[in-house]
């Protein structure tokens, strides 16, 4: 019954519209240029293949810290792509499965691709499907050889494909041998301005009015987290965690400065 | 029939009433504010999950010394929330199961906990889910990487879900790369003021009368256990242990102060 | 036919009398006042276990260096209880196990005293249960972590349990994580005085005349084994070792004297 | 069914045509006299297996930098050879395969060979195949060992066999032994003139002008590429890269010489 | 059919005469007092199993350099004790045996010992049937905890068992915990002494003449291996290498002494 | 069918002419006192297990660098004893074999040995029989063990049995506690004299006339290849290899002293 989970999480053509859209749920967020820069160059590369018979094979890396938005942009520029095969191989749809049945998954989403003209295969958070833990550097050597082998294994003739892998552990990849597998590798970065954040905030619609707004920013700068338009020198925080605070902070609706500000510096305290 | 056991421990749906009376069987005794702080954060969380559409998944650690009352605690807060589902995943129910076994029941809990549109689950003693032991700092890498994806993994569309774990442990989580899968962690401090044990020896009917009470509590000050209100420099005592000691102490009633004295002292030696 | 093999050694219910008396074959002799101590204290716990509805887990440990008769003393505190069900947990009785038969083996035995309303489990020898060996310091995790969760399991409502446990490797416990899971520790020291060696010496009639003892005493005490009523400082050595000396020696009558210190000698020259 | 597959992807006699195609898909191009060189000498090997009857197997090694053209080289020189028997062992036609799989397809190959006269096996990228990971030096002994034995193993009387491996950790072979077994080691330098990739770019038809040639060169120049005919020092890349970075680069016409630079940059700053 | 060699192997009762023949199938030199000390000792021993009731269970290490001639006077002692079961444990009968197998046909002699009133086990080469390796430590800890137990498990009510060792790595079995298991140990020592040599070479009729004798004993002291009657301080060889260096000196009658002479100094050399 | 491999490959009984011929299909050159001496020796041995009763086993390990022609001299030493049993275990009959298969292979041709009166194993390259590799000291264990106890397990009575192993990896042996089983251990050394090699060349007919060989001899003390009759200090090669080289040498008749002298100078080189 392992083979038909196998089945029916990854149907063998087309396009898994409903697992790409669970992973940018929450939609993008314009809160930075960097957002759209990435974007765009994602795009050239899904155009490189496109057009360009002597590089039937193209993969891009999206790295940067826990939460940053890596998924959530390799999914959007996959999805734009509008490629007749898109396929997201996740550790989420593969809980419980063995080595060598995590082996044959991932297999099957590349040998799958090749029956397409065209294809993007996104494999997200590639140290939990590898099964990395730091202590004792442990990890499955099976899957890491089966990704290193795919990721430079052209498709057959006539057949075009893009990778887009994502890790939070770039350092990692690069013991591992994995880094210099890809043609390009492209860093997502945390959000450190206030003024980003402040946009985030804004299209998150955590205010009832703009005088809350203005009271809870300022109760941020007072805390230390304010700088100029591009950095704020304390803050570092991912998106996603960022829309966890959010909610969090929506509990409470008359003391919303408070809860982002201790939020905040509870991360820093880290 | 380790699939009929595992049906048997866990009913597919509804609420393990029994299993989470069982770990709470002495209740909750309200020695400190601390106390009540605990489960009232906790009900905050509650409340994100059940009104947030934006935070469908929302996880917090309790964590603090053994015997500090972190797994009673942790049951007290998800059989408050009155969710329609609510399940505990404890290593005292996978005794003997192999490793393979243990992943498909905590997959299995967290897949029935999908069915539901507002679910908590108690994953209990982390540490002893994933087998750690410190010699050789030996542990299972699958259970672990199980926990690991569960953890962040969204519910699906409409479901919302509510994880609170347990840990004796949590630097050891830290190395492993659980600490930052969970939206927050608490603290369950151990009693650490006289005056707090005094409530809880009252609140147990150890003494027959205040006048054994007064004497008890002098010979405790004596052996140097006394202190302010809120902290008793040489006195660490997790809530569990303390219940234990306190009946030993009620087999020889007319020697309970030197009972409680020798076995803390005892405990203070180690 | 291991299933066939664990019904025959482990019947369900009831005392297995006749493994307890196989461990106390040659009975418990009273050459110190430590011994009747022990007896004594470990009764208190059975009291324990039977009057107290809040602690109805009452777990102790049993320490000492090798042959020092923890075995015999544990068996003993069992049988005195009287409970209805009293069981042996032994590697004795495990020979050629596989590491998951030992752990079914050990898991049953919890299992079927949890549906006797009084109960204790002698769990003898904890570091030959789990494989132990200092070389490479390698041990069985899944029998220990067996241990480390059934040490701690509350049995189901209206059901009581007194473990008692032994070892002569307490620092390994400890390193281990499971000297912490008991309620309660006791040591059993080696016979360290030449008055409690001359009782023990007397009670098996190994002299056939008392000139022949004194004798005997005066060769040890030129050896330098003398001392004071209650300790010699170079005499250290365990009961169940001095039985084995002692049976050496009767064969050679004439000679008890020099054979018994050539043979506490040797023991000192380890 | 593994066995179907094996059978499927090895047919177990003569030249697999389409395999040795698709990896010099993108030809030979003759940018520097080493490459005829390597032709050549490879030739001579060719020759040796052909001739001498005390020598009926040779073995050479084609190391050196990823991407430098080792595969593709290796295929060429055993096309040439016009051998009945032309077999590629490569870790792309194994990925998910178990080590014992690998064991079995790898021997097959062998005694495949020994039943044509004369035969060429090309063992591609050593280090895949034994699944080698510069973390904890961890490998599979098992095909190790095989390859160990097959690489000196003579043919049976009458047979005669050429292999050329291939691998861009030589250092490595030489700790696990592997490389005294090969009776001849020849390195694949990466490109590093500016000349001999000048030739490159000219062969690919980059540029639509000499104009855009030159200038492009200019700016390769000026960010530090440039050097004699034979060597600029700062310039160092495999051909297979520099294909990719080409194709990359044809994506924005106007923009050549830019990217090219960029690209080379990113390279040197690894 | 691994049970069924088994069977062939190990007949459940009596005396395998056979294979205690084997190992004595040069019979005993009795070339120095030692010889005799040690199978009185043994004999001592065996009457101590008779006659006791209290110690029904008793085990000797018979260990020493390499050759020295422990199995064989191992098998003496059991031999000589007419005890009605007397079985050999030796690594020789177990070749090509899994871990598991060993660890079955090992436990199977002792439970059939049980049977016998009166039983001897010798247990040959320790390090060899617990797979020792000094490289890296290794050994199989379960063979190691199967002997561990049943070296210090009393047989049944009225069954009594004499278990003689045999072991060249005396270290070893300390730092594995197995040296504490044996009431007692007894060191077979090498041949140290021109004069016990000369005991065995005459025993061997290895001379034509004493002339010969003469001549090769002068060769052997011009040499450096002469010394008094008790020691010649450059001479330690082991019995079993004294009898093939023996037979290698007989195929050249004319130069006896020299063959002796250089046998010897390349042991030395080692 | 591993079994019916097995049978083919190694008929029980008989002498493997085929395979003995195979591993000298290049003849004996006697290109040096040395080579006389060892087959001398072995002789001698040949003649101890014919005759002597009082050991029906002599075990020799033929030692030496890679390709000094071990395997041929002890596959000859083998086949002049004209013993109605003789057989090669060897790793180029083992490809592919898990451990317990090979465990089964060598044991299967000790046992049948046991059914002639006189036998020859000739064990072949030990370290790549027991999957060795230097890093991490690898290797099989389970092999090891069965080497160890088949290296010193006497033959039934009237059995008589002559053991060759050989090894280019003596220390490594001795490490494993190898050395120690053979009763004389004899070592191959490479060619290291002009003269021993001018030999090989003359009786492999490389040179078409005296001239040509003059020439290039001069060429090869020109490279400092030189020495006296004993010694060329800068000389260093096996048989084998200096036979690869001739052959290559061969290919370019004019140019044959040029292709020797660098040859010789790319292996000191390493
Ligand atoms: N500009 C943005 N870029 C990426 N994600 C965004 C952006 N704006 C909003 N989001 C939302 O933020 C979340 C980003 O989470 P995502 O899982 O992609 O992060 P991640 O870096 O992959 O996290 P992890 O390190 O845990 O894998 C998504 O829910 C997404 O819809
Ligand atoms: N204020 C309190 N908080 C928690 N538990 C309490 C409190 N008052 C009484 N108790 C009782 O104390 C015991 C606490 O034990 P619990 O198993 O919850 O501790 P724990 O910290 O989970 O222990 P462990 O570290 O062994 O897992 C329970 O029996 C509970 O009923
Ligand atoms: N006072 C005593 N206490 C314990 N055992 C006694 C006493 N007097 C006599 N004995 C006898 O001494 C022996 C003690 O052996 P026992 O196996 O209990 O020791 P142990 O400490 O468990 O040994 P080990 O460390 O090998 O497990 C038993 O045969 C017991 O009958
Ligand atoms: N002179 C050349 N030598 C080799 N390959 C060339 C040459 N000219 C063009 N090519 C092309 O360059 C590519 C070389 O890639 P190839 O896979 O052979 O490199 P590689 O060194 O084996 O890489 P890797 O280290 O990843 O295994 C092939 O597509 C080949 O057609
Ligand atoms: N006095 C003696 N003691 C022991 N063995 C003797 C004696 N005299 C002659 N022998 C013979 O010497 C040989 C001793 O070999 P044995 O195998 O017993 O030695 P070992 O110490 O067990 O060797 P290993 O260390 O290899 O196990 C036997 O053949 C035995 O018959
Ligand atoms: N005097 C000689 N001694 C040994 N081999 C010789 C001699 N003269 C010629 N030969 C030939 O040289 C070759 C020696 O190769 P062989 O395989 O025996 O070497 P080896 O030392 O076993 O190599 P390896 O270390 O690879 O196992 C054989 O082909 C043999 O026929
Ligand atoms: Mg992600
Ligand atoms: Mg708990
Ligand atoms: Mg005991
Ligand atoms: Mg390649
Ligand atoms: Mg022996
Ligand atoms: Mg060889």
């Amino acid at each position: 019954d392992f083979m038909r989970a196998l089945d029916e999480v990854h149907p063998a053509f087309g396009v898994s519209e409903e697992e790409l859209q669970q992973v940018i749920q929450n939609g993008i967020i314009h809160y930075d240029a960097v957002v759209d820069e990435l974007l765009k160059t994602g795009q050239l590369f899904v155009e490189q293949v496109r057009s360009s018979s002597r590089t039937p094979l193209v993969s891009i890396l999206l790295h940067g810290p826990p939460g940053s938005g890596k998924t959530a942009l390799g999914a959007s520029i996959a999805q734009a792509s509008e490629f007749p095969f898109i396929k997201l191989i996740s550790p989420d749809n593969m809980v419980g499965y063995s080595e060598s049945q995590k082996v044959t998954a991932i297999t099957k989403v590349f040998s799958d691709s090749y029956k397409s003209p065209l294809s993007v295969v996104v494999v997200d958070n590639i140290e939990r499907l590898i099964d990395w833990t730091p202590m004792g550097a442990r990890f499955s050597n099976a899957i890491l050889q089966t990704l290193l082998v795919l990721f430079g294994r052209r498709p057959p003739k006539g057949r075009r494909l893009l990778i887009i892998a994502t890790s939070s552990l770039r350092p990692i990849l690069t013991d591992l041998g994995l880094s210099e597998t890809f043609d390009s590798e492209l860093r997502v970065p945390p959000i450190s301005s206030l003024r980003a954040m402040e946009y985030v905030l804004h299209e998150l619609q955590l205010f009832s009015s703009s005088q809350h707004r203005k009271e809870a920013i300022r109760m941020l700068e007072d805390a230390g987290f304010g700088g100029n338009d591009d950095l704020s020198p304390n803050l570092q925080i991912g998106i996603k965690k960022l829309l966890s605070i959010v909610e969090m902070a929506r509990q409470e609706p008359d003391n919303v400065g408070q809860r982002l500000t201790s939020a905040l510096m509870d991360l820093r305290g880290h």
